[in-house]
């Protein structure tokens, strides 16, 4: 067992905006298994604001997708009794609970809610201070490929 | 009638990292009014990527959720015959029909779909070459305030 974040396990030089280490604008998102739930803890920038101290409300959709495709992937690999496979995202649906403050630790919580033949629904809880400011609801399709490359 | 994009009219020091003009690392969106849409075109920046050459399918919704704020904001200023008034998203939904691509122009258009009282929907859609790439469905809820500071 390691504690090593999923993304660095599994794609460590991925470029992704929202996930990958390789990245150096993203966000470089970090998810780790915790069991029940696929867990990441994340602090905005204040470039990433929209009203002044508060996360735009389409860039939540960044952490929440990325983090939602990786628990996708692991599922889907997973029904295989194997490591992640490729999967995008179909679709989502965000809802703006509160607002969520930059410069402050986001705890997003994932848990896979579908997982059949190629698909999956996973929904994601961001939330701060134990207050959930949004939650994240998406679809995802499994794709050909040997490795994670597609989060 | 100017021609002026609706962003450097209404808040031209806005940071929001979509639409601000003065966010040196935002994705400077401009809406222009065109009578029946509210429309901008928008090149996604090779760092904004998710699976290589194609956009982040969360960071998707930065520019529509901009959009169709401002597409929200101008109608629930409309319906009292004035300049926009401040507005949050209360939610959205996102589906993400065919691989955006990265440094090819993406053109947003934005319909209002309801506009009562507080509330206004909008769609937002997003075409390559014409083909609709993207759907945007967002609820947006009028705020407080005396100008358009909440986009």
């Amino acid at each position: 067992m390691t504690d090593a974040a999923i993304q660095d396990r599994f794609y460590p030089d991925n470029r992704c905006f929202g996930c990958g280490g390789a990245n150096p604008d993203g966000l470089h998102l970090k998810s780790f298994d915790r069991g029940d739930a696929l867990v990441a803890e994340w602090i905005a920038e204040p470039r990433f604001q929209g009203p002044p101290g508060v996360v735009n409300g389409g860039l939540m959709a960044v952490p929440m997708d990325c983090h939602g495709t990786w628990a996708a992937m692991l599922a889907l690999g997973a029904a295989d009794a194997g490591d992640p496979v490729p999967a995008v995202t179909a679709g989502y649906s965000v809802r703006l609970l509160a607002p969520t403050p930059v410069d402050r630790p986001v705890t997003l919580r994932a848990q896979v809610t579908a997982c059949e033949g190629r698909k999956a629904k996973v929904t994601v809880t961001a939330s701060v201070d134990g207050v959930t400011t949004a939650t994240f609801d998406g679809a995802f399709v499994r794709v050909d490929g040997q490795v994670a490359t597609t989060p």
